[in-house]
């Protein structure tokens, strides 16, 4: 096709890459579900110690862990030595107080993924097609959703009480709208005790934000 | 975790560019599955067209193409106005010899997901868990995989019939084993009529590979 060589030659690598996107989610689930970036935070660091203490096959580990070394997730070193990469040892170590794979548990939920699942059907309609989808009245996606994500939170929250000078113990009244895992009410409150908070979300969600933040 | 800055600052980019890559794979099959870039090909440039064409609503033809233009698969002009890149009039416009969308039929087919949806358990276990895998004799799989997969043989099997100079006409016994939808020996026996071609697979395979080439 001469005429349409304007630039760069063709190449089907984008349509691949995008076909087979969804493996890379799935490689990265069974990693996070596994334990395998705690494991080699903690030292294990080939694919025999790391399959003893994920409680998994040498194989499979092994193959898990070379696809993860070409998603950009971890190093390796004479290609049987993995490391964890900056990234993965601050947001994939269970360990790190910055760790994000709790939040699969609501990204990756079943009423999360059931949409996208019928996007050619959504977009025939225009809207989604899913009977009983998240805008119902206490739909569980928002428990999920406020047990999963309030650790991506907590850097945000502690920097907004210190952004509005919590710590100054001023009077306040601090109304919180769909609080969800109510972290940022929390927040606010331990940082400053003269605070009075009220949170406003559906009763099954408010039961999560009423947990001890540090037992979730 | 100054500790841990030893280069760039810290970036949850990847962990979330990979947890929402599954959403991608079901954008660009949703545009194959409706027709999207074969109605841009065709002319239809904006939403209401597009959605005329493909019987989609206008709103969710719009919001599908301006993710398939950050995706790299359309561009836009105006904000409203799409266009096909190189490689999607090449590869993803129906119209065109090379099209690959068919490959959808088999790489997004359900054989082909279920694997990777128990992808923590298969590497616990360090093999499939799939009871009726990919591996027994008559998988349907391998159907869809010669029904879907042939369009992207077409070009590779041209260019091997000239490597080996089919049209010289001598006299071949060719030997296919697993030869899936066969293009590979219909091409050669097609440039040489003096050869003679055997194709060995499951039955169910080799029906498709028996259906006229032109009709499939």
């Amino acid at each position: 096709m001469p005429g349409t060589q304007v630039g760069a030659p063709p190449s089907p690598q984008l349509f691949f890459e995008t076909v087979t996107a969804f493996q890379q989610t799935e490689a990265l689930k069974a990693a996070i579900q596994l334990e395998v970036f705690t494991a080699i935070g903690e030292g294990k660091q080939n694919a025999e110690a790391i399959a003893q203490r994920c409680q998994a096959s040498e194989r499979g580990v092994r193959i898990l862990c070379d696809a993860l070394v070409i998603m950009g997730f971890l190093n390796s070193k004479a290609g049987s030595s993995y490391s964890l990469t900056q990234d993965s040892a601050i947001f994939l170590d269970r360990r790190s107080p910055a760790y994000l794979g709790g939040s699969i548990q609501f990204l990756l939920s079943p009423p999360s993924l059931e949409g996208f699942r019928e996007l050619t059907a959504a977009v025939r309609k225009g809207g989604t097609v899913i009977a009983h989808n998240s805008t119902k009245p206490e739909h569980p996606m928002w428990v999920d959703f406020a047990r999963g994500m309030a650790p991506l939170m907590k850097t945000p929250a502690d920097l907004i009480a210190k952004l509005l000078k919590a710590d100054e113990g001023q009077k306040w009244k601090v109304l919180g709208l769909a609080v969800g895992h109510g972290l940022f009410e929390i927040t606010l409150a331990r940082h400053n005790p003269n605070a009075e908070a009220w949170a406003v979300d559906w009763a099954n969600v408010l039961e999560v934000a009423r947990e001890p933040v540090d037992v979730r």
